[in-house]
């Protein structure tokens, strides 16, 4: 099968890899679209090190088992269901797990990839495939709900890119008062056509006016703007995991006694639900797509100012 | 009267300065011992870019209104009663209050100090000056129960100096199961003598065994060290206000979805209520006395590693 893979800090199309085999409680899954992530640019950069098939957001069609012929997603974390972590609900952080495409197991910018059968969702039929692509940031959105109680507080959300989308339409599910902070107008302009009130970074008043401050900036620089504008007593999310170190000082964090929580993966049954119910808009957010043998490409496509969401058609 | 100012970074003693005049609802407090906290010696370091007469940790006289000849302690922040803020029972947060010897306002290492009659504490009869002027740093450890639930939680408290001492009384008085880590074998001794766990922060395994660390350091290492050794799904309490910048990657907050929660002034109530039920040992923790006019030997010495707490005994 083709695969695109991870040496080192390069990326590679290949054309000939071995098709996995499913192992104990897995199925494979033949991969429809596959989603480039802000993770996966960071893992070039070194993130957690990881080496081989790379990928994690995607929607295909389960080969076997009970969800055979049906399209699914599915969640990243796979777990080994026997430690205290798995036994109190909270396998994602399983100390044993693997992460699809990130750690210690193969991605899916591939024609097929593993997956424990656990771990997958049926996508509702109503759902595209191009909004299905979207279950895990979603999902990763979502999570947020179960963190911090969004309701009557004043969001801020920073970043205007794919992350920023899904978080700052997640967060106007609970609270009418959000902004969405960017570095291009450009992006800001699909926001502001969805409603949002918006502010060019730049321009931003480093005032503290925000109960709560989502970073879905992908910036080592994140984190300061967020403690620039948080209100004492509020809450700061990080959403993007940054490989970069960054220097700052904590004494603002004390003084305010902010709150930074740290979020990562959510509730795919509640992300699916969201799109089921057209929630959550979509439409458009899909700004290249590529074939799989033009992985250099769309990886650096990805990376610029004017991508959304790139992802590979598994089909073409 | 005599004071203890700092100008830029330098520290001096003055043998005359004007008393203070006593403003609207501000009593006048004759000072009878005066604590040196980790934040005094942050100031000298550019810390809020304070000048003026420093100093916040006290055990005085009032020597007007209705605490008349009583002793008491004061809290720090002094705000302004009309905001927001204050009208929703946050008034530490008040973006327009002073903070005694911190922030727009003269300190306690002097004389005689003016304060807000509302801030002032009566000290029970039991309790001693020694003690009592423990009684802020005391109420900044045990805010911490206010924001983290720590019942049958494993806590490890970083710092072996006299905040990390107050946090980890405070946090046995919730759970059984606290580790003092700090460099240095001596004042470890003091942690052993009370019965606690302890361990050389050079010994330390980067293991993440704690629910909750709270962060007692001083230093812009702490926070790093702390997010090596919780757990995920935990809690890093940042207890001190730190200068100095460090640089470090936050994606390990993120991946293990670590809460991180800066702290900083408590219920002097309840400090009162725990010393005088004897509930905090703080036998010896006073290391150091000076007169006022030792000022510079006195901040030199808190800031040295054999140092407790050092005190001003104004009575000399």
């Amino acid at each position: 099968m083709r695969a695109v893979s991870l040496f080192g800090s390069e990326v590679k199309f290949q054309q000939v890899v071995p098709e996995p085999t499913a192992g104990n409680g897995e199925v494979l899954v033949d991969v429809l679209l596959a989603g480039i992530c802000e993770t996966d640019l960071q893992l070039r950069n070194g993130y957690m090190r990881f080496s081989g098939i790379i990928g994690h957001e995607f929607v295909g069609v389960a080969r076997s088992g009970r969800f055979m012929g049906k399209r699914v997603v599915g969640e990243i974390n796979c777990s080994c269901q026997r430690c205290d972590w798995c036994h109190r609900g909270a396998s994602n952080h399983c100390p044993s797990r693997s992460v699809i495409g990130i750690l210690n197991r193969d991605g899916v910018f591939a024609d097929t990839v593993a997956i424990p059968e656990r771990n997958l969702h049926v996508v509702p039929d109503s759902v595209s495939n191009d909004f299905a692509v979207f279950a895990e940031p979603l999902a990763a959105a979502l999570q947020i709900h179960r963190q911090v109680d969004l309701r009557k507080k004043r969001v801020a959300v920073l970043g205007d890119g794919r992350l920023g989308m899904l978080c700052a339409q997640s967060a106007r599910l609970i609270t009418d008062e959000v902004l969405v902070v960017g570095k291009h107008s450009m992006k800001l302009e699909r926001f502001i056509k969805l409603g949002f009130s918006t502010q060019l970074l730049g321009e931003l008043t480093h005032q503290p006016s925000f109960d709560v401050v989502i970073d879905c900036t992908g910036s080592p620089t994140g984190l300061e703007t967020a403690c620039a504008i948080v209100q004492p007593l509020g809450f700061v999310i990080l959403k993007t995991t940054v490989a970069r170190e960054h220097s700052m000082s904590l004494a603002p964090l004390v003084i305010n006694e902010v709150t930074v929580v740290g979020s990562r993966c959510g509730p795919f049954a509640e992300a699916l639900s969201a799109l089921e119910s057209n929630a959550i808009d979509l439409d458009g957010l899909i700004s290249h797509r590529f074939a799989i043998d033009q992985a250099v490409e769309a990886m650096q496509t990805a990376a610029s100012h004017e991508a959304l969401k790139v992802v590979f058609d598994l089909s073409r």
